[in-house]
């Protein structure tokens, strides 16, 4: 089976020009099939406010109403997705950009309204490989927004951890999947204030113990679940670090094991 | 030779949400292997003045600054793009959305500046099928909004008459290709008060004469130079019309000749 590298970058990669065009400027010279996703960053936000749309966050999770979700089409989609396509080619990388609808490769339902109404947001519930795996066989990158459709016309905002995973796990199939998260710091931390502090490797039972001593919490937690889940899902590799981890041998990160 | 249909909508079916889902829907019933090129209507427009940026035009043509050229990326690739791939997955039409960076389909140079200069506009220069073939053999519809790049990093707006022409153009030697422009009129008109004077026919001779005769002028000037440079570059067959020239044969519409 061939190797397929699906790598999530989030804001911090987004939000920086300088940083970003370094990043896609190594990412081209991973060899071998790979797909890049990315988040939103600040823009969305910035965009609302200049807009005057009002953001509505619960627990740090925006509420997606119909302005929001055309702010986040248009941000995530349009701006952000095309810049990044452009630039990848400017560097002699063949990139594509996709949504979940591109290709009906990510189909989702719209929450289930329980306690808190998210509005126009999407839960996966299936990947498609058809469209986006043509494109690899043809050595060509998809890059993805986190952005999905419940197949009847509605656009669906996702959160980009569980787009990366689901596709990892979607074309687990096909491919040996490596999933990588890239984020602000090394990896999962022992001491979230000593970045040096590497939890280098963590099982499903060592993840228990570490919730427990809750030192894995907060804004982690998804993170780290989304991470089980692809491992449970036949996902051959999954890692978390700062994204140098893909380019330099010496660096720590944190691998997530079966 | 297979036969692709080179489709373009503007902004009259793009604006109207019922217009452009009944458009839709008959757009997928089409058969065979299919391209979508849609403009961007009045949302660019609406979205510039809600972020308080400048409109500014010079012949009934944009200026594209840099922010214009951000608002154009979010509307024309982001909202109009995606919300018009969801609906067509919706139909069982297999839609990818493109720019002319995405997968490097088409390349334009920055207009050079003479008496104005019109900013982040594109003039095109080469078209790349690779990509676009892979998914019409694999009988996914591309659909393009009228984003082109530099292959230096820079997107560059572009007229979607254009971007019509030169897909056309360039996928002449592997198909036979036919290109149609879908307006809010019947076709080219004798009299242009008169929506059921249709010209059905205009070679280059009669082109010249019905300029001379200050019949065709104005907005179509443009149009008709690039159905004549399609046709001039092997393009199989140009019409100009109403959607529905698509789908009804007894409707009229115009067609040009070699």
């Amino acid at each position: 089976m061939k190797t397929l590298k699906i790598i999530k970058i989030g804001g911090n990669i987004i939000d920086d020009v300088e940083v970003l065009e370094a990043f896609l400027k190594n990412f081209t010279k991973i060899e071998g099939p790979k797909i890049l996703i990315h988040g939103g960053g600040k823009l969305a936000t910035k965009l609302a406010n200049q807009m005057q749309v009002e953001v509505r966050m619960t627990n740090g999770r925006r509420i997606t109403d119909a302005s929001t979700l055309d702010i986040i089409t248009m941000v995530y989609a349009g701006k952000i997705n095309k810049n990044i396509v452009a630039k990848l080619q400017a560097h002699q990388c063949n990139a594509v950009g996709f949504s979940g609808a591109d290709g009906n490769t990510i189909v989702s339902v719209k929450r289930p309204v329980k306690d808190i109404d998210f509005g126009f947001v999407g839960d996966v519930v299936s990947v498609n490989t058809h469209t986006v795996n043509l494109l690899l066989q043809g050595n060509v990158t998809p890059v993805f927004c986190a952005i999905t459709h419940d197949e009847n016309g509605q656009l669906l905002n996702t959160n980009a951890d569980t787009v990366a995973s689901e596709l990892a796990i979607g074309f687990a199939d096909l491919y040996e999947t490596q999933l990588y998260y890239c984020f602000e710091k090394q990896g999962v931390l022992q001491d979230v204030n000593d970045d040096d502090s590497v939890i280098e490797n963590i099982t499903i039972e060592s993840y228990q113990t570490l919730k427990n001593l809750g030192i894995i919490a907060d804004g982690m937690l998804p993170k780290l679940d989304n991470c089980f889940h692809a491992i449970d899902y036949k996902v051959h590799k999954v890692c978390i670090g700062k994204p140098e981890m893909l380019f330099n041998t010496t660096i720590k990160f944190t691998t997530i094991q079966a």
